[in-house]
């Protein structure tokens, strides 16, 4: 893992646990594996080959060097990885599969914070939370609650959920002791499980027409790429709130801010397309939206429940017990 | 009930359903019931004694006359006083439980919404989400991940729930699916109690030196008044959200504005002390305050769960069973 998250995970003593299960190379982290990964990360050498030796099990993390055949070469006992963040897309190579290595993901840890914070998103953005806020800013005055407040509200409101993923499910639970009305676009997803999972199926422009608020939990691919244009943006309804934690580029950006500047639509973006809109986007100021830097997933102590689980698979592992949270190569594919 | 939300109710749509459990007087709402009331109400004639000669139940909402034992001798037929708003404070007096009328509140309804609200406040305010997007809009550069996040996050956070009333229940509730360690300081709940509700019971220092959040739920009492005075903010955390959505008065606004202008507390407050802060107010633009016009209650579609609740309570007294949300002069005296 990187040198940064490896003392930040040492400081909040995340890692204490570790030595509990597993007998542990304390040496520093190891940042490269191979004369090439020196290459890219000028200043490091890779680790030497006598602590690589012994490894039966990396425990890794953001800014992991690649696992390629030739760093796999330097760890003939290699047998599996356990990877205590996200998306093992950056580190876990196809060597790595072909070897028959077993992997571990906190992608589920992962998806916990992103799911709360989606949940408070969508109960604020219900009653109109930020909009009224920043009128009351500039007003000083409250607005007259009757004429006002007239299709703000959290009762009987739709919320539609684009994608049953990892976040997408947690959502999908989360929203369950609310009087909401819960539509579900997943083309994975066949009917009866949408109602398992407290959802109405429906096609994705039908979600747009009907949703009052809309949650977007699908996977970057090519064929999500602006899954909100401006065609679909336009059948949402006038009011409705757009919440993206997923990827920027599930949405049209441009098109999204001209619907925010007609006050049509209003937004909650953790996520955009750039990840840093430019200096003079209106996206940072529009009283509409509330624009966050990519916090949704795991930060600060909740670094600590990725590391928690990882170190559970650790002890999984050492126990002769299967991972509880195994990746393979089939799902790579359609993850975020 | 007044004219403006009785009009309000039939342009939703919201008292169709009564008509379907009882025979409804579907003259104007009566908003005077006596020539007293007509003299702080001027312009409006009080109820004709045929109309009220007849009611058995009466269905109330905002702005509704007081019943005094002037009004009641008017309506001599009158059983039950059913009132789909909170509080029955402001109409219903001891001449009403002297005649022995019941009385229904949907308190329980409008404690949904205030509990919705506090749930969304309490996972931002774990990963102080308006204190970030506050600023990115100014510095519109993302900050650097792992320094800037130490201490933000929503894993093991504690939160400290200050009273078990109608509201701090349902927040009780709805915490439960959280890595959440949850205080509770209720003079009138027994420790057993407190743990039945998923927390830990402690006294009001203990909750304020230990929580990350603090939600106010309490009664507005005479010994409630400045609950958190500046002896008791002082006892909060560094970095530690005040949460008040319950009454202006349990918090000394200038004591709390002191600490938030020092940046040492954030807060989220849909109530102050004045109900609306002097135009000149730090708190409408501090960037750790979200300052909001008391929404929290029910508000646009969330009228309708009341009246709703309403019309079951009607349908229930329609068919000889008691209300399911009685309210007696007991419990005026601790509640909100």
């Amino acid at each position: 893992m990187g040198a940064d998250i490896h003392r930040a995970l040492l400081a909040d003593g995340h890692l204490d646990r570790l030595h509990t299960v597993a007998r542990v190379d304390t040496a520093a982290p190891i940042t490269t594996l191979t004369d090439t990964d020196t290459a890219t990360s000028p200043g490091t050498a890779p680790a030497s080959a006598a602590r690589l030796a012994h490894a039966e099990v990396l425990f890794t993390h953001w800014g992991a060097p690649p696992l390629t055949e030739a760093a796999l070469r330097r760890m003939p006992r290699l047998r599996a990885v356990v990877h205590a963040a996200g998306s093992v897309k950056h580190h876990v190579t196809d060597a790595v599969w072909k070897r028959g290595i077993t992997v571990s993901s906190a992608a589920d840890a992962n998806a916990v914070p992103v799911a709360e914070f989606t949940l408070a998103a969508v109960l604020f953005a219900g009653k109109r939370v930020f909009h009224v806020a920043r009128e009351y800013a500039h007003t000083r005055t409250p607005p007259s609650l009757l004429p006002y407040y007239r299709g703000h509200g959290n009762y009987r409101r739709t919320v539609g959920v684009v994608g049953a993923s990892r976040v997408g499910r947690r959502v999908l639970g989360l929203l369950r002791p609310f009087d909401l009305d819960v539509l579900l676009h997943d083309p994975y997803v066949d009917p009866a499980e949408a109602r398992a999972l407290g959802a109405e199926p429906v096609g994705l422009d039908e979600l747009a027409r009907r949703s009052d608020t809309v949650t977007i939990h699908a996977p970057q691919l090519p064929e999500t790429r602006h899954m909100f244009d401006d065609r679909r943006l336009t059948l949402l309804r006038d009011g409705a709130t757009l919440v993206n934690t997923a990827r920027g580029s599930l949405v049209d950006t441009d098109a999204l801010t001209r619907h925010l500047l007609t006050g049509r639509l209003n937004a909650v973006l953790d996520v955009t397309d750039p990840d840093v809109p430019p200096a003079g986007s209106p996206l940072y100021t529009l009283p509409n939206v509330l624009l966050t830097p990519h916090i949704a997933g795991s930060l600060g102590n909740e670094l600590g429940r990725m590391t928690d689980w990882a170190v559970d698979e650790v002890a999984r592992y050492a126990r002769g017990l299967p991972f509880a949270h195994a990746v393979g190569p089939e799902e790579l594919g359609r993850s975020a």
